[in-house]
This record gives C-alpha cells, sequence and structure tokens, in this order.
C-alpha cells in the first residue's frame, strides 16, 4: 500500500502525481506571494522584466545535514545563502528559483514544514520564488533533499566593488561574531547539551550591504559573506587576490562565548568555521567605524566591528593575526573540510 | 592513504582542496570559453550586462543513472534541459550556472569526461558557464553525481507565446521521433543489446525555436519540449490549459523503429517516454507544414511533421489520438514515473 504521508518515486515522473505534489504541497508551503504570485504553479520558464542595467547571477545547492538545526533549516539556508551571494556582489536580490531533489520514502510534513520556512524567507527578503523543478531519487541514491537556489539580482547602481578598488589601509569590518552557524549544526549532530542556547545566525544579509552601498558608495570597496572555510578562507583570498598583506586584531574579532565553548571543545578554530549570515567589508582607510555603525542599526550585525586593515602589495600576501597575547601567526586557507555538509 | 583519482569529502570544504578541484579539474574540463572566459575561476555571483528587455529564467537539476549512456552523458543534457526551457519560452539562451553535488569517492576521471561534454554542449550552443558552485557528500549520501543548471535566456522580441494565443484549428507540429532518450536510457540500465542502435536524441533545440520564430513570428503561439511524462503529458496539459480539444492522427507522429521495438518489449508506451531534443509547437492555422519545412532544414529535426489540430473549447478538453486503423483512444496524463530517473 501507498504511504500517502511520504514521498514516492511516481511523485518525480512529471505526470499527474507531479503536478499534484507541486500544487498541493509545494506552492502552498512556500506561500503564493513568494512563488512569484503563480496561480498556475511554478513554470518551466518564468519571464521577467527587470530595470535596465547590470544584474548578478549566481547559484548554491545545499546539503546540510541535520535538515532541521538550531535557529534555521534547509529551506531558510537555501533562500539565505544565494540572496547573501547577491548581496555581497553589490546586487539586490530580485528573484530565485528552487530545485528539490527529494529522496521516495521522505516524510510530506517535513518537506512542508522546510518549504514553509523557505517562502517566509523568500517574502521576508523580498524575493519571489518564480521557477522552480522537482526530481525524486530512489532512498539510496540522495540522504533526505537536495536544494538547489539559484538567484537574480538588479546590480546597485552606487556599488562600486572588485579586488582592484582595495588599497593600502583600507580597513576590514566583520558584522558580528563568528562561527555560530557552524557550531550550532555540529552541536545538533553530536547532541551537546551544553550547547542549547547556540543557534545558526542563518540570515539574509542584503540589508546590510545596501545600507553600506547608499551610505557610504565608493568607499565600501568589496564584500563577502564568510561561508565554508569561514573568516580565515575569505580573509586569504583577499590577500591573495590583491596581492596585499593585511593584520588582523584576533581581541577585536567579535566571538560568540557559547560558540567558542563549543569549537573548543570539538578541537575546531572558530576561524576557519562557516558562517551563513555575516559580513565582511573592506572599507576605505578612516571609513571603519562609520560602517560599523551603519551596520548595527541592524539587529543581525549589533556586534559589528572594525578587526583589521589592509597593508602594501608584496610578493607572496599574508594575512597575520595579531593575537590577544600580542604574538603573530599568519593565517592559512584551510586545506579541506572541517565540517562536512554545513551548508 | 588518500586515493588522488577520486572525490574526497575535503574537496567540497571551501578550503585549498576547493579551489584546486575547481582550477584543476572543472575549470579546464569546461574549457575557459564555455567558462565565461573566466581566469579566476567561476565566481559566486556573475555581473553581467544584457540588451534591455525582457528575460526568461529556468532551472532543472539532473539525477540521470547510468550518468553515461548512448548517444550522451548527465553533461550534456544538463546543458540542453536548460537551454530547451529558455527556448520553449521564446528566449535567446544566453548564460548558465552549473552547481554540482559529487559523492565521495567519484572518479575523478569520470568528472572530467562529464565536464568536457557539458563545456563542449555549452559552447556549441552559445551559452557561456558564468556562475558555480561544488558541494561534495559522503558517499552514502548520494547517487555518484547530481548537477543543477540555472539559465538566463534574453526574450526574442518577435516571439508571441502562450496558452492564449492558441486558436481552433491551430495545427500541432512535432520535430521528430519519440522516445529515443527514454528508450536509450533504458536500453542501457537493462542490458538490451538489440537496442545498441539506439542514442539519446538529447540535443539543444534552441537553433530550432529561434528558426521558426524568425520565420513565423506570431503565427508561433505555443512551444514545449515533451520531457517527462512525454508527448502525452505536453498534448494534455496543452488541452488542460486552453479547455479545447485537439486530435491526434496516431499515423502522423514520427516514431523510431528500435524505440519502438525497445519499448514493446518493456511494456512501455512511446507517447509517454521522454525526450531530450524534440519540439512541439502549436501553430497557426494552414501554417503547420510551413513549420515543417523551417524545421526540417535542421539535422535534429529532419523528422518533423504535422501531426494533429487544435479543436473546439469545451468543458472537459480532451486529447484524442486517432489509431491507425481508425479507432479513438483518449490520451491522459500519465500518472506517475514510467521510467524513473531519466533526466
Amino acid at each position: 500500500m501507498v504511504n500517502k504521508d511520504r514521498i514516492q518515486l511516481a511523485h518525480g515522473g512529471g505526470g499527474q502525481l507531479t503536478a499534484e505534489l507541486i500544487e498541493r504541497v509545494i506552492l502552498p508551503a512556500i506561500g503564493s506571494d513568494a512563488a512569484g504570485g503563480q496561480a498556475g504553479g511554478l513554470t518551466d520558464s518564468a519571464v521577467l522584466s527587470l530595470e535596465a542595467g547590470e544584474i548578478a547571477f549566481t547559484t548554491d545547492s545545499f546539503v546540510v545535514q541535520p535538515l532541521e538545526f538550531p535557529g534555521s533549516d534547509i529551506g531558510k539556508l537555501a533562500v539565505c545563502g544565494t540572496v547573501n551571494d547577491l548581496a555581497v556582489a553589490g546586487a539586490i536580490p530580485r528573484v530565485i528559483s528552487l530545485a528539490l531533489v527529494i529522496a521516495e520514502g521522505f516524510e510530506i510534513a517535513m518537506l512542508k514544514r522546510i518549504l514553509t520556512s523557505l517562502g517566509e524567507t523568500a517574502r521576508a527578503a523580498g524575493v519571489a520564488v518564480v521557477t522552480g523543478d522537482t526530481k525524486v531519487v530512489g532512498s539510496e541514491a540522495c540522504d533526505g533533499l537536495i536544494i538547489n537556489t539559484a538567484g537574480i539580482g538588479s546590480m546597485h547602481p552606487a556599488a562600486k566593488l572588485g579586488f582592484e578598488r582595495i588599497d593600502p589601509d583600507d580597513e576590514i569590518v566583520l558584522s558580528g561574531p563568528l562561527g555560530e552557524h557552524g557550531m550550532a549544526v555540529m552541536s545538533q549532530r553530536e547532541g551537546l547539551n551544553f550547547s542549547a542556547e547556540l543557534k545558526s545566525d542563518c540570515a539574509a544579509i542584503h540589508e546590510l550591504t545596501i545600507g553600506l552601498i547608499e551610505a557610504m558608495g565608493p568607499q565600501i570597496k568589496f564584500m563577502r559573506d564568510p561561508t565554508r572555510g569561514g573568516l580565515a578562507a575569505t580573509l586569504v583570498e583577499i590577500a591573495t587576490s590583491t596581492g596585499r598583506d593585511m593584520e588582523i586584531a584576533e581581541a577585536a574579532i567579535p566571538v560568540n562565548r557559547t560558540a567558542r565553548a563549543t569549537a573548543e571543545m570539538l578541537g575546531l578554530d572558530l576561524l576557519t568555521a562557516a558562517n551563513e549570515g555575516k559580513l565582511v567589508a573592506v572599507v576605505g582607510s578612516g571609513c571603519g567605524q562609520k560602517a560599523v555603525e551603519i551596520l548595527a542599526a541592524f539587529d543581525i550585525a549589533r556586534g559589528a566591528a572594525v578587526i583589521g586593515c589592509v597593508g602594501q602589495q608584496v610578493e607572496n600576501a599574508l594575512v597575520e593575526l595579531v593575537t590577544s597575547v600580542g604574538g603573530r601567526r599568519v593565517l592559512q586557507m584551510p586545506y579541506g573540510e572541517q565540517l562536512p555538509r554545513i551548508c
């Protein structure tokens, strides 16, 4: 007998059951206003009129395990990850696509919860889910649910971003404490009870990026959200791409105490842990404090701080961390995974 | 010891190994001209200038098994599927994204073959791969490789497509024989030797759609590529969405003999089998033959034919198949899957 509470292979066949899954489960859960206001369902192709000008285009697949974790879930993550990639490129996020790969036997109630969360996050971020795709694979062929979102944004006319715009003495701003996403997922996986108060920082950061661009224009020179590889990977990428040294003050880096305790217990480094609602911005010399004030007006960036500055162009540019006790160490690009399947 | 010929979990960590995988394996295989001409790799977000006007946006995940099959592979399929969704919307395909979910232990040589095929197909279709994402999951969490592509196209200014444009006596044109993709994948899975000559029809059909639009403008009223659910699902969708009956002449439907023999042996119906390089177009009354002539100038549409016509608006619109012996049967939307994991 067919279990009506779970996904069947036939839901992916492109026939009547696929149409029913989309119309009765997926679209109502996302919410019609998030789903591009479309009555007939997510079309194979959406036709859009964007204002004239440049657009940004991005994609991300999400494979996090577990699918639901403290403070967030894969649905919210799938919107925030793509919105944030557009945001740090200097774009105003407009629309996203939604491609689901679902394992046979997946619980439909959980699918509804995840898609409801996804729809709420999209609505809050002002992006419409305009086109989609649904595939079903055997239960042995996929670990529950994989979501891909691609996104299109309109480039903000005042955004002037790029590695080439970074100069000596530019300041590096971080929007809040590190590693909350990575440690929340990890503590859920490992069943660490003392971490119960730890929640993923998963959030859409486009209001932060647009706020900075509109207030400070060309003084905002580069932005990035430090996800996989964490702050370390982001800073090393900037140093490598610009050929400029950087100096970071360890004491200035905002840290969540529970995240730090979790990281220490698991033998992990918060500087390489994944974040999903944080922003790293390189701003003009002398502009760091103003950027911090703009950011701190937003709930998700209350802990913003200037954490370091850009140095001279040299042959092998390095990121140096000045430790709290006055020592120095070189930050490295992490080699492989610290935490697999974190996003 | 680490096996250098296979994907490791650490390749997905966002650190040095991820960068090496992208720079040494993924980008060279795709080819730099297909990969948006980018030296530094596929960026998180690509910034694009498209000419003013409407755009089409689409997404598809590809989960086909096996990953390589007669006439094609998942890489070629991932480009064609997305290019074709844009094409039938009346758009000129411009750029695609590429998101890979790879299982730990996946053979790097096979990844290179698949991405080489993907790059060649993208180049041939004139679309650049401009942004990407790479995730690695445990070998138990994914069946080898899942590819998602999203695509953006510029709407052709002469395209006037939509269900609402379909009138009585409009003619239905099919670009060639049915079911070659579905039967090629299935014969590979089942090891049917007599089907050795059967190849997937996987192809980009944008030249067909643009050719029709440029030659016939508003006489081209609706287009669709009959993938999952096959010709039957496409025709039933048109009948349901327009509220108009349709009559299809079975004898007029082009069929590949080997595909038919394979379908008969497996007890499957070619009318519901998946195609990946075929086009269904609804054209104005009296315009079918001209559309066939335009299509037949392309190698992939030599077998084009007018297969039926649109009837009156009625309460429960049906697709009637007039069989070769003069009987009539009603075509149904397939219920669930006939062949799972076909695309």
